[in-house]
């Protein structure tokens, strides 16, 4: 029943998880990331790539096979992925931003900034990156720097005071170039698992 | 006009965050943390201590002096805070966790679980460890620990698969005495700060 009504619903599948419009109010001029050539979020190097917000029809839009590149998904249904999309637009905070190849339909890369509200520092907003992916065979167009850098200033534009992420160490000197720093004493990301993931 | 709204509505002064009873069904044996003598959330170890969500009176209870002892908090005003408590407690996924001292109705210790919902590992829940503080000239009575298991567990039960937190280096080892783990090759936490902070 939910897959139908979604189906039909031309209009609903367009929906976007956030207002598309803040991506154009991105200066990338702002960010120390070095792009060569220079691309930006309004701009990203090919008349056939565009960067957005996750939409309702993007399930179709390969966006859970582009995940899968990055963890484990599992077989998520088009009415929970429906549900969740749901969920994380009416709680407001997620900013799940994406690239898609317009020539094929398909989502090449993915990131999500999560808006965290806090009491300290005068009810401020802290932004943390998540779940960043990009599809390997498009190496070379710095997709990868593309979707972080775009969250990133997305996380500046919304209010945060500042943005975080866990990494593994690999990638630190990646993210150093984009302007994410160590901090001396109090670089520490630790987890309690709860069970043994069956995914 | 907020201020004197909020005064005299004695039933929505007693409104919580998240429901009371969920803090009741926490089995403290599960986790790994070792309490000498036994507490838990339900018998904090004190007739004059209570473990509970925040609730919105708690701006009268010292709940933003408490926060300053952790961090600059800058002066907010009770509209503030309650704007705050109402997009939180809006939004889901805030559940922040304090201990009252019922003899003086001041607080002395808090710790926030937030609850992120992902697509990932068959659209999961990740919970997040924040802003933990406990007033220090109640020392000895394990109210740092009571108060971490107690989300920790909260997160479980709200059926997070991981619980993660930042920390600084020297509070590694009692982070490790609860359950918490350093991945190998996958521990490091990083941050961009927008703003040179003003508060």
């Amino acid at each position: 029943m939910g897959m139908e009504k979604n189906g039909n619903a031309e209009g609903k599948l367009s929906e976007y998880l956030y207002p598309p419009e803040i991506l154009k109010r991105l200066d990338f001029s702002k960010s120390p990331a070095k792009f060569h050539p220079k691309i930006s979020a309004v701009d990203p190097g090919e008349d056939w790539m565009v960067v957005r917000p996750l939409q309702r029809s993007d399930y179709d839009k390969g966006f859970l096979q582009l995940l899968s590149q990055l963890t484990s998904v599992g077989n998520i249904t088009r009415k929970q992925y429906d549900d969740r999309f749901t969920k994380m637009k009416h709680s407001g905070g997620y900013y799940v931003t994406v690239i898609e190849d317009t020539r094929i339909n398909k989502l090449i890369g993915a990131a999500t900034l999560t808006i965290e509200q806090k009491f300290i520092h005068n009810c401020s907003l802290r932004g943390r990156l998540e779940d960043v992916v990009v599809n390997d065979t498009y190496r070379g167009k710095q997709l990868g720097k593309l979707i972080v850098v775009t969250v990133s200033l997305l996380a500046q534009e919304l209010g945060c005071y500042k943005m975080s992420l866990d990494c593994k160490d690999k990638l630190i000197k990646f993210y150093e170039t984009l302007g994410y720093k160590m901090e001396p004493g109090n670089s520490n990301a630790m987890n309690m698992r709860y069970v043994k993931p069956l995914y």
